[in-house]
């Protein structure tokens, strides 16, 4: 759709023993403080072979000819695939071995220098409990279910469509918390006291809220005109959610400005307080 | 429950701008080096301010008091808030400082330094493309709806309980991948065809399997003793599955050893390949 050339792009390479989850966290904080470039990002993950880290040297290698010099971030431990990959021409910022002496010099213990599957199955405690926390989320989606309420880590309130599910998945899936969310309908945003299902486990309720503005928004697109959608509507759905987040000293959220990983960093230290 | 006192751990700090995903995950891939020892893990998020850095400086240097020295990892970006973080007795690991002149080298382009959120808001619109991914894989868990199966741009096949949701719910959330999955119950795996709303999809479809015994162990915890759950009827499901997955070109992925974060790496190669 563009006239002329787009800019050209930085080829960026994330290299990994495993899935390369750390090597792009790691990265992309470093390339977030440069929002003038544009990048083209490549991920490499499962390097677990002298071989196979001899192919990617060629990716590099080549990459090293195009017109932009491209930048490669790797996490691999194992010492003979680094002694490889560090053969190449392109940039390489090795986390692993700019930290690890560090690290160890620190412990007094000498690392192990494996592949180590940070996002593997690992502990299979912690594991099963995070897949259980996310069926336990799926179960209890939007009130589906009160059947298992008390054994709810975090129960998250709010109107219809103020953006508790995500949170709740996210809350589930990366830190095993079983959270259940309970939509606040409009009889319920009619009363002082919290609905019946959740009055007595206060103490692990959220409020979600998030601004009229945004709500209209969402909701015109699930109900176009309708007056659930309106923002007179949502506006009063919200003030008086506010209302009984306040009056019962519930912790609210704004979904308006954060990330479902911001909400979820202040929910679970607002747990570790508790 | 044990007699005489747990080894000590060694605390460590997770020091960030805004949720310390990064710092937490950057440390833990070091950490992971050392499984002998145990750690004592502490985030402290959101140091935004330098009234607050100045209060983590203290929390720091009052850990340096304990049995064991305590280590410290930050990714803060800001100038003046890491300077004070510096001041801090306890070992610090800097993510920040050590690779960000090298980044801003080889780019040939000074960094901003700013509180830069990689796991904020950010991009809006790639933002609500994952939001919207979450809700689509909630509509279009366990075959729910086939309503829109034409906009997945992942089909999950396998039979009960293989696996098959915390992985949609990963790519979904994570990614932004619109991923539906479809049960496959007896009377498709007696089938050699795919069941009629995928097969026309098959180049969107995988397929999971897992181990007999991790199936059976798994099924037993929903409905113990059933026929549902015994090794055979897990077996006999299993190899029908495989067959189907052989005959019609589906990339299998075995979930009995791969975490979520790794059975969605492997898809989102394959997409790339696609």
């Amino acid at each position: 759709m563009t006239i002329g050339a787009a800019p050209p792009s930085v080829p960026v390479y994330f290299l990994s023993d495993s899935t390369g989850i750390s090597a792009e966290t790691m990265g992309n904080a470093l390339l977030i403080q440069f929002p003038e470039l544009r990048f083209d990002r490549h991920l490499i993950p499962f390097i677990t072979t002298v071989e196979e880290a001899r192919r990617v040297v060629g990716v590099l290698d080549a990459a090293m000819d195009g017109p932009l010099t491209p930048l490669a971030f790797s996490t691999t431990a194992v010492t003979e695939i680094r002694d490889v990959l560090h053969q190449t021409r392109c940039p390489l910022i090795d986390f692993f071995d700019l930290h690890m002496s560090r690290v160890e010099t620190i412990l007094g213990v000498r690392g192990q220098r494996a592949a180590a599957q940070l996002h593997g199955v690992g502990d299979i405690k912690a594991y099963n409990a995070r897949m259980a926390a996310v069926e336990y989320a799926i179960e209890h989606d939007d009130g589906q279910s009160s059947r298992a309420l008390k054994k709810a880590d975090v129960i998250l309130l709010a109107p219809s469509r103020c953006g508790k599910t995500p949170t709740t998945m996210y809350l589930a899936l990366q830190h095993g918390v079983f959270v259940a969310n309970y939509p606040l309908v409009p009889e319920d945003l009619e009363a002082t006291e919290l609905p019946r299902p959740v009055r007595a486990l206060r103490n692990r309720c959220f409020g979600i809220t998030t601004t009229p503005a945004r709500l209209t928004q969402v909701r015109q697109e699930r109900r176009p005109n309708s007056r659930y959608a309106s923002l007179e509507q949502c506006g009063y759905e919200l003030r008086r959610a506010e209302a009984l987040y306040r009056s019962n000293r519930i912790p609210m959220i704004n979904s308006s400005a954060k990330s479902v990983e911001e909400m979820s960093t202040v929910i679970l230290q607002f747990l570790k307080q508790g």
